[in-house]
Parts: C-alpha cells; structure tokens; sequence
C-alpha cells in the first residue's frame, strides 16, 4: 500500500478538530459536512498550529520543530524543517501551488490536497508521484472563510466527498500563516534546485531552519518580511545522489538569493521598486540565504551564500 | 465547551502516573486518593519530567523543548517554551502564585490547580479565565511529601475530590525544579510587563528560552542560580496589540532585568547583600535579560536588554 | 515492577511497524517470524528514522530532536540528545558492544538486545542493571541483512522467541546510521569518564549534542567524519553526584578528546597515518570536542574541551 500524504496529513487535522480549543482554532462543518479549521480569521491561532500547518503541508512527511534563532543581538522565533521525502513533501505538497478561483473568491492553496487534484500537473510527471484518498487536506491562505461553492469546487477537483474534506485557513498576516510560510524554507530551497535545472529526484533528504517574522499589519510589508526571513534568514540544507559535481558546485551558487540582481534590500522595497508588478521581480531572488549540498555519491560539500543579519534587521525596522 | 487547563494538565499527569519508572518519578496514592508524583525527593527525576513539569505547569497550552545553549565559551542545557495564549498559561498557570501553608507545612505552589482555587483572585480578574474542572494538577516546590491535611486542604480549596488530584513534588535544588524554574522565563516577562502596567489580555503570542542551571547544594546558591539563568540569560518574545507604540518602547525597556538598581551581579550576591531580606530585593531585577515585544497592530518591533555571559559564569563559579 | 529497556524501546519499534511507508522503511519479517527493519539498506531512511533509532537505542529512556549547528559560516543538520538514566540508556543498551559473528556474517550491535544477552558482561556488573522482558530490539549497523541463522543466534542469545525479535539494519554510510552515530556523543563522553575511572551510577543525568556528517562513499571518510563529528564538534553536559572535587576537574581533562596525542587532525587521516589499524589509534581520541561537568553535591562546574571549527571544515573537504 503506498504512502497517502492526504491521510497522514488528514490524521494532523483530525487531532486538531478533537481539541480546537487547545489549538486555538475555531472548526466549523460546512453544509455539505466539510471541516473548515480557521487558523487565524476568528480564532487567535498561533505558533503551535503554525507549526501543525507546516507539518500538515509536508503531507505528514517531514517535522517542524519551533526554536529561537539570534539575529546579532535580537532573537526571534524560529523553525526547523526536517524531511526524508523531500520531493513529495515540498514539491508535490507543501509549495503554494494552487490558485483556487471561484467566482470572486479567490486563494493560494498548499498542501496535499494539491497532489489529488494534480495542481500543477506538470510537477507530478516530474516527480513522479500520485496520491490515492478519499481524504483532502487543504490549506489556504486567505482572511476569508470559503464560501460553500468553493468547498465543493476543491472537493470535486480531489474527488473527495465534502466531508471528507479538511481545510485550513489563515490570512498571511495572522501567526499561524508566518509561522507555516517560513516553515516553507526547505521547500523554497528545493524549487529554486530544480527551477535551475535540478532533477528533484536527485534530491533524497533535507532540512532548514528560518526565523518567523514579526506580524504587520500591512500587505506589502507583511508580504516583505515573511520573504526576508527566508531570502536572508533562511538555511537549507539537502543531501543529493549526483553524478556531477562542477553541476552541483555551479547550481549550489545559483539557488541563493544572493545569485539575484533584486538581492540586498528588504523584500517590501523591492516589490515597491517594481511599482508592485511581481513579474518585474527577479524570480531567483526566491531562493535561502543559505544552501549546503552534499553529495552522497562522491562525499563533496557545496556551500553557498550567507545569512544576511543586517537586512533582517532592516525588514523588522531595526536596521 | 470551553477549555479547562486542569484536564489538559491531567492528560500529562496521568501520562506520567502510567510509566513512573520511564520518567523516573515515584507515583504513589494518598490515603484520600490523590495521586503523589515524586520527581525529585525520593526519586530521582530529571530533565525530560522537568520538561513536563514545565508544560502541566502551562496549563497543557504550550510546549517546552529541551536544547542547548552557547554561553561564550561553555554550553547548557537550556528549555524552549512556546504558548499562544500567553496570559492564561503563564499567569492563571504557570506562576508560583500560591502559598500552601497547612500547620507546619509551606510549599509555594505552581499549575492549573491555582485556576480552581482562585490564588491569587486578582489575577483571575485581571485576565477573565476561570477554569471548571473535577480534576486539578499542583506542582509543589518542596523537600517533603504533603501529609494527608495538606492535600486535603488543596482539593477543597480546589473543589475536586481528592482521589482526582494530581500533586507533582521536587525540591528547588532537584534537576526536574531546576528544569521547571526555566522554563517559566516567558512568565517572568509576561509578570513583569502586567507589572509596569500592561494589559495581560494584549499578549496574543509568547515564547522564550533559558539555560538551566547546574545544580547546587546550598539553598541561597541554587535559588541564586535559578533566578541567574532568567535575569541573565533569559530571553523572552511577545507578539502584542496595542495602540500604543511609545509606551511598548518604554516598557520593554523597563522590563528587563538590566533595568533595575541591582543588575549585575549574580542574584545569590544580591540576596546576601541585603541580609537575605527579599524585601530589600528591588522587584524589578525579576525579569528576563531580553525582551522582543512585536506589535501586530502597527508592525513595529522593540528590543532591549542583552544576554549577559559574564554574569552567568560568575553564577556558575566560572567567571 | 521495573523498567525493562526492551519492552520500551518495542514500543517504538512497532510503531515504526505500523507505517513503514512514513518512516522510509522496509519492514519484512523473517521465516522465524522476527521484525527486519531496513533503515538504510535498500530503503532509503533519513534523519527523522535515524532520530527513533537514536531513541530506540537509549532503550527508551532519552530523547533525541534533530536541530541545526553553526559551523563557522555553515550549518549542518544536529542531533540533541537528553537521557535521566545515562549509564543504563548509554552503557547497558546505546553503545556498539556486541560483536555479532554468525559464520561469514558479521555485524556491530547496540541497543537494548544487548542487555538480555549481557554483552559485555562486565559492563551490567558495573552498573547493576539488569533487563527481563521477553521482546528484544537490536541495531545493526551493516550493509547486508542478517540471515535466518543470525536472528536465530540473537534471539537465543536474548533469550526471546523470534518473532518478538526487532532488528534494525543500516548500512554506515546511510543518513540513519551517521544520525545514529552523532546521537551516541553522549555515550561517548561517559564511556570515556568511565574509561579515565569514573563510576558510571555517580552519572545522575547527561545530555549533549553533536552534528549530524554529510554522508561519504567512502568507508574510511564516512567512518571518519561519523567520529570528527563527537570529537571535534560533540558536546556533553554531565549531573554527577561525587565528593571529590579535584578528581572531577582532572577527568574532564582527561575525558575530552583534545587530552589524545592523535588530537587535531580529521579521523580519516589518523587512521591512514597508522596505516589502518585501529589498535595503534590512542584509544583517549575517541571522547567529545567538549565536557561540562556539573557536581550536584557541592555545585562545582568544571569545563574543558572546545568545539574545533578548523578539523570540522577539514572532515568536510572545505577547510
């Protein structure tokens, strides 16, 4: 029987909606009997679901574990990211590759509920890997509950029944939501591999750690430090079975932010340099600060990039 | 239904009492019935009961994470604590808030079990939480078992009957106590931020972490060492929202330890130069060594304070 | 009824029985009906598997996280490790001491299994334990699984019927094995105590932490950076309970591995310059970078050993 990331990451939810109250999250059945855990909306949220989202998003697949990271003199909560399938847990789960639109409701989804309905279906022939349920786990980042329309759209496109169905929602702003993207690092790190041409296949075990930002208020500037705690804060590290290590040693250079020509300012200023148009961003500025490659095939290690203390404290108005 | 942090805390409690010798306590039943769980007189506890310690202590509404921290050149053990409902965990839990004093026996009590009994009332309304539950938890700093009139005394205060209770008891010296005193870095500075005035009930989110302190035999020492590892190496995180960002910039300055007339020397050296009269102590050396307070409402951060390593070596007869 | 470290760490191994898949296993079972677990072999393991292997391997009674070091300007993925009960958890069961030599297959043991079958014998005089459980887990750390006759000489030799015998099998060079190995840095720093003389019962509490290798192809550089890491980047923390203050400041001299003339140069190349031969290796290398030891009966802390950056790089082909 092959692994489901949707019921391991179902069994999560499941635990979280035996005890919403200890999680600090409001579950609501919706009218066709979907779970609808609000994260953050209504309900406080926090770091601890934050970290059962990441956990959640990696398909059950991978830890997170919440520490402290010190930022020159500051520290700031932090999260650590473990996985030993890390191609299924990022790729095909974790990554916000989803853009649920249904009428005029409209989010970013993650989470394996995205390996049934094959979104985007060109990174499951890459990689290789279907999932079977008849459970979904989907998590959106949004501030708006999602209308029943759209709760019966995601279940028909993962031929799930709605009650099979666990959603989870968390407006990006919100603790839970900067907890669950930062918890994205490792999952950043390894598209930005194959976005340079990696086979993520190669790629057989991975970890990282960035520093959770404080909240904002505003879009861009929230927006801006949940990037910066990854393009300058973030740490990757994968362990890789390659054949080539000059290939390895070049693309270990390329995957880190600082191979962008946007690298250096606080990602909210980038984005206002641009006039607010994300397509003038240089894409590889979406990369850690930090890879480590090691190669099991020849026992090389490939180090690049660096944690860039001055900007994180620039992104947090310290600099 | 809402959540009682008694029968979270009971989960942990009878978790334990099921596998006393794989957390190395000694569980026995009270003539009335209550459960006695020793983790430090007779037995011989440890670090991962401390850890547990530390988290019946919250309430069940956090998580405390056993690491390692670096002071200059040496490195301790050190504790992780994380709760998102910061007011009620720490403050209706996790305090040291109430005095047991039946005949001849004092302990100062600590855990949910203070929710029921109400110690100190005006805390309760300070953050508007009352606990209803048939089970209650205590932790006892002590080097003595209570006799039977005590924890008779506690389940009627606390209203349970006392083949419910749960009492854990370590002396202040033990490992599991060290561990536990630690791990209530972030209660130190949510308690000195109520004190300078601040709104409990703005804290939406805190974390922390503190080393703990090799053990000492003598009393004075081990309390000093206690208070060292969080006036000195405690540092602490809060996520708030509040209106107002000039007052949040002076209270995180006021509420560090580094703000009091007593800073800097280890505190056993304090307690000795007023003749061991805590009431000569100036109140406001209890307090983390850092504090980051993060104002969700406007996206400012305010840090102050710094770890101090010269001053826990001293404490550790190192310096 | 006492603690069986056997029973204890079965618990962890059926739960690993249960979802294969989860943990990047391959569970067969034998003819005679034991539990093969391939952690390495043909499966591909990881991290989070080698973490329950590290847990298994303290039979139970410790817990090990997988954190991230800063190694200069690189990380490297870490294991922690806490244990209340250090001479049972370490000694009687974590170390690799029992020789499997079964025809041609041979195979270095450790785990609890150890303990039922009283290897090395002395070991359980020294410290007065002794394990009755009628369920045995054993490590392997091999590349070949072990024939029929192998399971059937260990179970005899534990004295359990097959098929409540649990073993698992990893090659060195797999990620399960070097993060099984980094987790032993604590046993490391008390069989090394115990070597320089020390009483292991006098060992109330430990806990250290040591980075996890980037695997190599190589047995002799595997097997190399598996040691560079405990004895230039290990770090052991130590509760002892002893009346001689000065004998403790001489041993953790003595008990780190800067006190060997082979000190200083990566494990790989010591081992070449002996042309291989383990035996001319000064046996006092095998320690921790780093020894803090703690006497709780008259609060003294004594520290020596440093974490070397420079012999790290090198083990990694980047110094």
């Amino acid at each position: 029987m092959p692994l489901s990331i949707n019921k391991e990451a179902a069994k999560i939810a499941r635990e979280i909606c035996s005890n919403p109250e200890k999680h600090n999250v409001i579950v609501e059945r919706s009218h066709t009997g979907a779970y609808v855990i609000d994260a953050g909306i209504d309900a406080e949220g926090g770091f601890l679901i934050g970290k059962l989202i990441v956990e959640i998003c990696l398909g059950g697949l991978g830890t997170a574990t919440l520490s402290m990271t010190h930022l020159g003199d500051i520290e700031l909560p932090s999260i650590n990211v473990y996985t030993d399938k890390p191609a299924i847990s990022t790729l095909a789960s974790q990554m916000a590759g989803w853009r649920i639109k249904v009428g005029d409701y409209m989010a970013m989804a993650s989470g394996p509920a995205r390996a049934l309905a094959q979104k985007p279906k060109g990174i499951y022939e890459k990689i290789g890997y279907r999932d079977e349920s008849d459970e979904a786990v989907i998590v959106l980042e949004t501030s708006r509950k999602p209308p029943e329309e759209v709760i019966r759209s995601i279940a028909e496109s993962c031929r799930v029944p709605p009650e099979k169905l666990y959603i989870i929602v968390a407006p990006t702003r919100s603790i839970a939501c900067l907890t669950q993207v930062s918890g994205r690092v490792v999952e950043v790190g390894i598209y930005r591999l194959v976005e340079v041409g990696f086979d993520p296949k190669a790629i057989i075990y991975a970890c990282g750690e960035a520093p959770i930002p404080p909240p904002h208020p505003d879009e861009t500037e929230s927006m801006g430090r949940s990037n910066d705690m990854i393009l300058y804060g973030g740490s990757v590290q994968v362990v890789v079975d390659y054949h080539n290590d000059e290939y390895l040693e070049r693309i270990a250079k390329e995957a880190v932010s600082s191979a962008s020509r946007d690298y250096g300012r606080p990602f909210a200023e980038i984005f206002r340099g641009v006039g607010g148009d994300f397509y003038k961003i240089d894409p590889k500025v979406f990369a850690p600060a930090r890879i480590v490659i090691m190669n099991r095939k020849t026992g090389r290690v490939f180090a690049s990039g660096r944690i860039n203390v001055e900007v994180l404290l620039k992104s947090l108005g310290l600099g």
